[in-house]
């Protein structure tokens, strides 16, 4: 318990076999599902996880902005795909990158596909956006005109080397079992391949797919037609994951230890020190209850199961109240919580650095 | 609009008059209402913007962490209250602060206080943490007892200066207008006037009565048997407390400019480059539609009023996704728009600097 006796305000710790073993099994699920997999990195934003990830072998990778392709370029990575829309006020930005590294960009206009055509230096992979059903962004996987359009006019100009369509099916997220999220992805999988065949119908053919999200990734089997797969947020997972069922508690590798600084046991509340700065206001609903986290006590490897009827239940700018049925007499003040956040990745952007269970930093782009 | 030109990525602006207006719109209050003010730092997290503070004639402040109350005091600033539940495992950080400066705690247990007599090198001011109705922290106000039991316990330590009752009527923010809020506040402003003549029949005369949060600082009259106000979000506003009835839209003084990566008229969305991680997750609820945000243009003096009937309906770790009814056929991708947060406080933890319409880059203590 060493460890926790030098915490003194919320820190994230990080447990790194977890995390690499978490690493190992997703690159092993690619290797049996025969699908590259280009990890998304936004999720630990860290230089020193990433080489985790190369140790396994991994060379390709996914970011969510310009500014993580420059973090990860600088730290050595040669193949990026920005899975974002591109944003084209940052084209000075993806020029140089361009000229440095393999980049990957995502399109979903014609709009957007112009403005790169007269204004890239180098030349750039170009996945087009299909939208599966998830209602955020990308071309609705229906309207194959469009998408051939733009497949079209991609391959028009030498500088963009059309790779083939790309698509994040969010919409797991929102599932509440193993059962439905692949219930999506297998929908999601069909539409992608009905939308391949049309294209190739059209003399388009050889687009690759590449689909991308955690639950999917842990957990369906039916990848054929797949090139790629970029998930991200397993490689820690976290309370949100877990209650989707991508996860079982002991594969969580991260968890924010927060000292407790109030106690109301007469309705059966905690205060820590950890809230909206600390873990993000993200949250999931079980059972009709919304939580912001799970809660686990400290032990002498880290952290344990997440204890049972505990949660998170408000967040507010510095405040965490947890909801505890059981022992809370025993927690006293000053005492260290653990909790499994909803959402890591934001709770990553927001604490900036790891502390490792050997007592060492991590640091992050953010650091 | 030459300052929207160099804009390439999400962006925080800041409106240094109106900020300055709303600065010495609450100092006006607090001289018309004979209360002190001690504003919460919390919001704009700036040594540069205390400074306009300073320039008002305010000289104590209020922070949320010790980290905020080290960075402050560095900057120069000699009277600051800790409005948080004292972190006991900060204790070394505390001793050391309150060798330096007036230091102001907040103490809602005995266990706490029993653990700072016993440690503290220095003498502190102690706030009891009264809850007067919002349930996140503090002694329940009907809890006389417990709270006199706190109050003796301080006065028999030489370290701790008993200062009185500290409150946060955080309940004003779920209010949907300005009488709801007062109503709020008066309510929370009796329970304390009784606590406080309770307390006086015991014996404990003098106890101040210290209360903090934008919606009553700003909207309400009553303000009897108050010694100080802490509101902190007034220095900027934001769409929450628009919402509430704080501000008007012009006080607003902080907005996101964002650009524009892909239109979907179909379903009148817009998504900008402009997420979770620059935003937060923060929301509100207006007439049953939870709202991230609302969304103004860029004008050659800022930013004009909240576009009627857009808003920022979903949001993820990078995307915003903009509902917007009329016009959406005039933005283009590559176009800037300006999100008015839910919550300002978490937009600048998380945006870490401002830029002034002037083209000035403001720092904070997470930059």
């Amino acid at each position: 318990m060493q460890l926790f006796n030098h915490i003194v305000k919320p820190t994230l710790l990080l447990d790194e076999n977890k995390t690499r073993k978490n690493i190992a099994q997703m690159v092993k699920k690619a290797k049996i599902s025969r699908v590259e997999l280009r990890p998304h990195f936004k999720t630990h934003q860290s230089a020193e996880i990433g080489g985790w990830f190369s140790e396994e072998g991994i060379t390709k990778i996914t970011v969510s902005s310009v500014d993580m392709a420059y973090y990860f370029a600088k730290n050595g990575w040669r193949d990026i795909t920005i899975a974002f829309p591109v944003n084209i006020r940052q084209i000075p930005e993806i020029n140089q990158l361009a000229g440095e590294i393999q980049l990957g960009l995502v399109i979903e206009s014609l709009e957007s596909l112009e403005f790169l055509s007269s204004s890239l230096d180098h030349a750039v992979q170009v996945w087009i956006k299909v939208d599966p059903g998830s209602n955020r962004t990308g071309v609705h996987w229906e309207n194959v005109d469009h998408i051939f359009q733009i497949a079209r006019q991609t391959q028009s100009n030498c500088k963009l080397i059309l790779k083939g369509v790309l698509v994040h099916a969010g919409h797991t997220y929102h599932a509440n079992s193993a059962e439905e999220v692949c219930h999506i992805h297998n929908e999601s999988m069909n539409r992608l391949r009905m939308l391949s065949s049309k294209l190739a119908a059209r003399g388009m053919a050889g687009m690759e797919i590449s689909i991308g999200d955690t639950p999917s990734s842990s957990l369906c089997d039916d990848f054929a037609g797949t090139t790629e797969i970029r998930p991200g947020n397993f490689v820690f997972y976290d309370a949100q994951q877990l209650m989707i069922g991508s996860c079982t508690a002991e594969q969580i590798s991260v968890a924010a230890a927060c000292p407790v600084v109030a106690s109301h046991p007469e309705r059966n509340e905690l205060v820590i020190y950890g809230g909206a700065v600390h873990l993000s206001k993200d949250s999931f609903v079980d059972n009709g209850i919304t939580k912001f986290g799970l809660v686990a006590f400290p032990t002498p490897f880290g952290w344990g199961n997440p204890v049972e009827s505990a949660y998170v239940a408000r967040m507010s700018q510095e405040h965490g109240i947890i909801h505890i049925e059981n022992g809370i007499e025993k927690i006293k003040i000053g005492d260290l919580l653990c909790v499994l956040p909803a959402h890591v990745c934001l709770a990553v952007t927001l604490m900036k650095n790891y502390l490792t269970l050997d007592g060492r930093l991590i640091h992050t782009m953010n650091s």
